[in-house]
């Protein structure tokens, strides 16, 4: 890794969150961009929320509680808690504290400003100094086809608990979003290095970001190594729904079920050493595998696999270099 | 007073609010209405906030903050202090748990329900069993054309502290605005044995409600007395800038200009015992004067002005009968 080099990372919440501290740890903030999902975007109270580019600005900012992984850290319920008792809907947790995020979002964009510039703004003010770029200023809703029906993301993951089965998963109005400027001037940036994606949900997470024909077209023209972190260990999820939603699509649970999902995208894969014995089914002529320890429990935990990470992609070549 | 009679009061936030509450001791509950001055009502984050409708309604459920006047008890602002830390708007001061009323609001509203249904639905969870109307379900913005230009209710009173010099007041809408179905059934209830203006700004608070035609054709049309508390005592207001906005119209702030602004709308007015030597001023063939003490500290002072205004009702006769 040179001083100069630039690495963007493409994620979801929770668990990508973990991996982008990771790498702030590691890479000088005005060399790292997260280019976030946008999917689970949606409008609630009239406040439009941005969970996972939230997860991420409180993650950076050391502002997230760390119990949950998502939301603010010393946050109090007393607004939620008298909504409860007035009959309102409260299956979407909204702290005291992080109403004010979507209320400020609200107001910025009321003003004008587009989904990216009001993101820089908020984290400008939680001191966050790494770009957090959504994946698009379009909004490009996900939606979950399944046995109940077509569910909005956040009625299927938050309110029903991702417990209906799912048949398919729509990104929709993905065709005619575009990549902000601030991604694809993300992707064109001279001393670009590598393009990471964290071990969040390809489906429900990563996917969303690359259905945007012009990301998939920007990520192939960046002439860099993309690497994938698994975020399948053995058969199981290290976080959330993943495993069941790979069953009910009716995918083998495996790290290589996710390698082989992300196909011709990527030049390296990471699994987790407990998966040391399946590396060699995985790698090809055109994908490189590594193992090492993948599951992040510690900020130690976080910050090695970000080093593993970025040493992986010293000595991955993009396939279209 | 019989145990039939029945009342309605006009009325705006806090002062009025405060006679309300003393009528709640000695009317039983199903036999007193407030209708509501919403002049006041604005959109803030996007939620609907009826401000003179919350204060009666956290007064009359013991929910109100006895410091201010307005806003619940026990209330936190952690929304607010994180808002303001993020640059947001905070001259519109919203707790923790009434921003939950609004919320809730905004939810009944978008369900189709009337404001007058909301406001019924969020009386009934917060166990206030008298009625509440606001004045009218239709939109009646107050205006306020002042020396720095017509200002917004809530910019001209809260984000600008009143200060502006006011030159003319407009209800906005209120020639097109209608009565609730169920104002207009108050108004005709039978057993309806008196309406009382509460000692409220004339100007700010009750004339909204006068403003809107058929209210006032009904009030009118009610064939009972309608009796008024003055809310100048000497030549000053009781609270709040009524007696600055009289001297900028040009009036003299005294009890006698209040009573000629409501001119032959009144059957009755009371004044506060310290005024007792300008009562025989007030008074004329068509208009009784009773004076008692109108400023109201204690519990006790209201259930006691309550008293003394039902006890003057009694004693007056409506003109139209």
């Amino acid at each position: 890794m040179n001083r100069h080099d630039r690495y963007v990372v493409l994620t979801g919440g929770i668990g990508g969150a973990k991996l982008a501290l990771g790498l702030s740890h590691v890479v000088p903030a005005d060399h790292l961009t997260a280019i976030v999902n946008t999917g689970d975007d949606f409008e609630h109270f009239d406040l439009p929320i941005s969970p996972d580019i939230d997860t991420l600005m409180y993650t950076l900012a050391g502002e997230v509680d760390e119990d949950t992984g998502w939301g603010r850290k010393q946050e109090s319920w007393r607004f939620m808690d008298a909504l409860e008792s007035l009959g309102g809907e409260t299956w979407f947790r909204l702290g005291d504290r992080d109403v004010a995020t979507h209320v400020r979002r609200a107001e910025l964009l009321r003003d004008g400003r587009r989904l990216t510039e009001a993101t820089a703004e908020l984290c400008r003010r939680f001191g966050v100094a790494q770009r957090i770029l959504p994946m698009s200023d379009d909004p490009v809703p996900t939606r979950v086809v399944t046995d109940d029906g077509i569910l909005d993301f956040q009625h299927y993951f938050v309110r029903d608990r991702a417990q209906p089965c799912v048949r398919h998963i729509e990104y929709h109005g993905a065709d005619r979003a575009r990549p902000s400027p601030e991604v694809l001037g993300a992707l064109r940036e001279p001393g670009l290095a590598g393009i990471v994606i964290a071990p969040s949900n390809p489906w429900l997470s990563i996917d969303p970001i690359l259905a945007i024909p012009a990301m998939r077209a920007a990520i192939r023209d960046a002439d860099v190594p993309v690497v994938a972190v698994s975020p399948i260990v053995g058969a199981a999820a290290i976080k959330g729904p993943t495993a069941k939603i790979m069953g009910e699509l009716g995918l083998e649970v495996s790290a290589r079920s996710v390698a082989a999902h992300y196909g011709d995208l990527l030049d390296g894969f990471i699994i987790d050493d407990t998966d040391r014995d399946v590396a060699d089914g995985i790698s090809t002529g055109d994908l490189a595998v590594a193992t090492c320890q993948t599951v992040m429990q510690s900020l130690d935990d976080r910050i090695r696999l970000a080093e593993s990470v970025l040493h992986f992609l010293n000595t991955v070549s993009s396939k279209s270099s």
